[in-house]
């Protein structure tokens, strides 16, 4: 048993149902103690003279200066572009073939998957992101040295085999009777054990034939427990491209649905360009997107409908991704940067100023990513996506103790003064303090200010000793 | 007399003008030699044993590891905004009133104007910004100062007494009258003094009486050589407000026509919403217009038509600013970094795969920001926009010894293998290989890339030695 000792920020619910009132969607504790157990699980959590007196023999780990929140989740993320994120000039098929491919043959070499996938672990955590749902490549080896080193570092991880048959370099595929066999494999081997989860993962339907979308049906219908990730709607000629390869299909979502791959446990990534009927499909089936802004932008893929998604008539539910390498960023302070952007964007355009037949002031409003909303969708909001709010995503007994300490000058030179604007400096007294030190770090600050990284209540990743071992994390269970 | 070696890149021409053979506008010497003399003037610079064996006698300053570029030009951004920037939650005209306004009201007074400016001098200078074209208030105190404090530290700047008397609280305003009398004292006390010289800046036409502009343009008369510095077509609803303020101009360029301001000194920030006729009358009176793409996403104004400006036939000059604190960072790697995202959102809208009336292939292509387009558009680009090319922008003998020291590994932790990734690691060995570690920086680094700046021949910041007196510059002449 332990303790940490400091201020604590999460979320008790989705800030989008408390418009005007977002505080009620969030805690704060300015002086909080956190229990973990021998586990990593905690064990007690709230005011730190009342929870330091149910433990009086927890060491303490005292962090004073910062803001602690429940580990960034990042739910779209391409393991083998560790190395080939930001690469110029092309927007997503031609980027694909030109950078994509190459580099992500590449690990299928156990020893080069093995160096980049250490460098991966590396980034993310030195990023303050604890949970991911990743895509490797469509050879067995990449995924399972995937899954070897987040066991290693008792980091928790969805993945899978990311498959794809067509419109891709003979050399760079798979088949469908392949995929299958290896899956069973992975998934026998690694799903469920210790923090790994499986996702059947189609790279996209662009990419998948009949026979392999039909494959993936039939796995999801063997292990109606197993993720589904994909891609969905991304870019224009991209989903031109689907429809004329599955021409049965009437949209991108109906491809997936054909298959019967869309439900709790689906996530399509970027959504970019979901039609009003698929986001309601997409609401209905209980299944997520992931809104992946730097690459969106990157890519000039185009502006999420972030108040479309969020809807409370028909609320789709959200986790937001670096998707590295076609997002130039791996920390998702970054992803926040750019998510208010896209979002201010389509406030503009929402609000009658542009076109007066496009005006929606409720949907303009919804947009407006404040800092509880933008927090809580890489925190609680991508657990609850991910369907994995029982483990992980807020600071509640029970939950694995996963967490990011943030220093609120952590940044360019600009951050120190700008911090010293805020209420409270850097040592905010109240819930609204601590948003607004929250809305700087993502705004004004970077990945600087991710100070401290934690898995399990340990701690795995410190800034200001780089150059240790940074994944000195514990061994796998 | 004193020299500097290392590898040097600049550019002698608009890669806009070279398209499919951007090489032809830039230079690159992998080991190349600035001399600088005691004014700080550039006396030599070529490949270096032959600069060298021109100048035995000079002592040399070695930087080896670093791609070294003329400073940067800063084309639009707020003194006083220094502290504020990335301010939450508003459109421009709300967020003038929430925000700007009371912070820029604490520069009324000389003493919390003089510890403002020095914080926005070495942020400037710790970004690698060496010219800047500035914004300030309403009241002379803190042109002054900003005056006084660029003269101690020898750096260039374009700036004046930033005019408003109308749309804005009492209190924050000037009168015709004030302006004119507290222009010409300062105007003769300034401008064309040591690096410094004076804008006629109306802050824009919205905040402008037709007394306010008709005294501008009194002004321009009275002093045609001075600059002109304003804001132009940034939110679809201030330009509303303008059109109706000035109901005899049929658009927003036209008001400032009106009262003879445009011309080759004339630079009007954002111009997000430019019509097609104001773009070619920008053109043809040798105008400028400052493209701010961190503001224009963070206040959500827009997505600004570089295709549209960079389009040959009517070009029309341009320097990119970062509209601190509009815009959320003061480094002109993020303003190139978001300028990209703007200029790949532009090339999807216009390839004809998402409104197919609207294609136009050229146009696409000028909206990717190529590494060269991107560093010309902030050091030779800003230059010429701002009439400052025989005097900074370039290495050419004769020219101010501003530059940039950049380090290909300074950024976030995933910047160190995509670097290796370059050809040429960190020590390019040609042109190309210099721009692929250009376009890493801006996309995949940050403001850590700058590992020192020079101002007239003298070191004026170092990132490895921050903690020293970052502005320890020369004094004024």
């Amino acid at each position: 048993m332990r303790a940490i000792r400091g201020a604590f920020l999460d979320f008790v619910d989705d800030p989008w149902r408390h418009v005007g009132n977002e505080q009620a969607a969030a805690r704060f504790v300015s002086d909080g103690m956190l229990v973990v157990d021998d586990r990593g699980i905690i064990a007690d959590f709230g005011p730190g003279d009342e929870v330091a007196a149910r433990h009086p023999d927890a060491p303490v780990t005292r962090i004073p200066d910062r803001l602690i929140l429940p580990g960034f989740v990042d739910g779209h993320i391409h393991v083998p572009q560790t190395r080939i994120l930001g690469s110029y000039g092309e927007q997503l098929l031609p980027w694909l073939e030109k950078w994509v491919f190459p580099e992500e043959r590449r690990y299928f070499d156990r020893d080069y998957a093995e160096a980049g996938v250490r460098r991966f672990f590396d980034t993310l955590l030195a990023s303050g992101t604890t949970t991911c749902q990743a895509f490797t490549t469509a050879k067995p080896v990449t995924t399972e040295v995937v899954f070897e080193e987040a066991a290693r570092r008792n980091v928790r991880i969805i993945t899978g085999i990311t498959a794809i048959d067509v419109n891709a370099p003979e050399w760079f595929t798979t088949t469908a009777d392949e995929f299958v066999a290896a899956s069973r494999l992975l998934i026998e081997k690694y799903h469920g054990v210790g923090r790994s989860a499986y996702a059947i993962t189609p790279r996209f339907a662009y990419g998948a034939s009949d026979a392999l979308l039909a494959a993936c049906g039939r796995l999801k219908a063997e292990y109606p427990d197993l993720w589904v990730h994909t891609h969905i709607s991304e870019n224009p000629s991209e989903i031109r491209g689907v429809l004329a390869l599955h021409d049965d299909c009437t949209d991108y979502l109906g491809v997936y649905e054909k298959y019967g791959l869309v439900g709790p446990k689906f996530t399509g990534g970027h959504g970019v360009w979901l039609t009003d009927d698929e986001f309601r499909r997409l609401s209905a089936a209980g299944a997520a997107v992931t809104f992946c802004p730097c690459s969106n932008l990157f890519l000039g893929s185009g502006l999420f409908r972030l108040g479309r998604a969020t809807d409370p008539d028909q609320r789709v539910r959200l986790t937001f991704g670096s998707d590295v390498g076609g997002g130039n960023r791996f920390s998702m302070l970054s992803v926040l940067e750019d998510a208010y952007k896209v979002g201010m964007l389509n406030n503009t355009l929402l609000d009658g100023s542009v076109d007066p037949s496009k005006k929606d002031a409720a949907e303009a409003e919804r947009n407006r990513l404040s800092p509880y909303r933008a927090f809580y969708a890489i925190t609680l909001g991508g657990a609850e996506a991910l369907r994995l709010e029982d483990k992980v995503g807020s600071f509640d007994v029970g939950k694995e103790a996963d967490f990011v300490v943030l220093d609120a000058r952590g940044g360019p030179p600009a951050v120190t003064w700008r911090t010293d604007l805020a209420p409270g400096g850097g040592a905010p007294a109240t819930l609204e303090e601590a948003a607004e030190l929250l809305f700087a770090i993502m705004m004004v600050g970077d990945d600087r200010a991710v100070a401290e990284t934690w898995v399990m209540g340990d701690r795995a990743y410190s800034r200001d000793t780089v150059g240790d071992a940074a994944d000195s994390g514990p061994a796998a269970q």
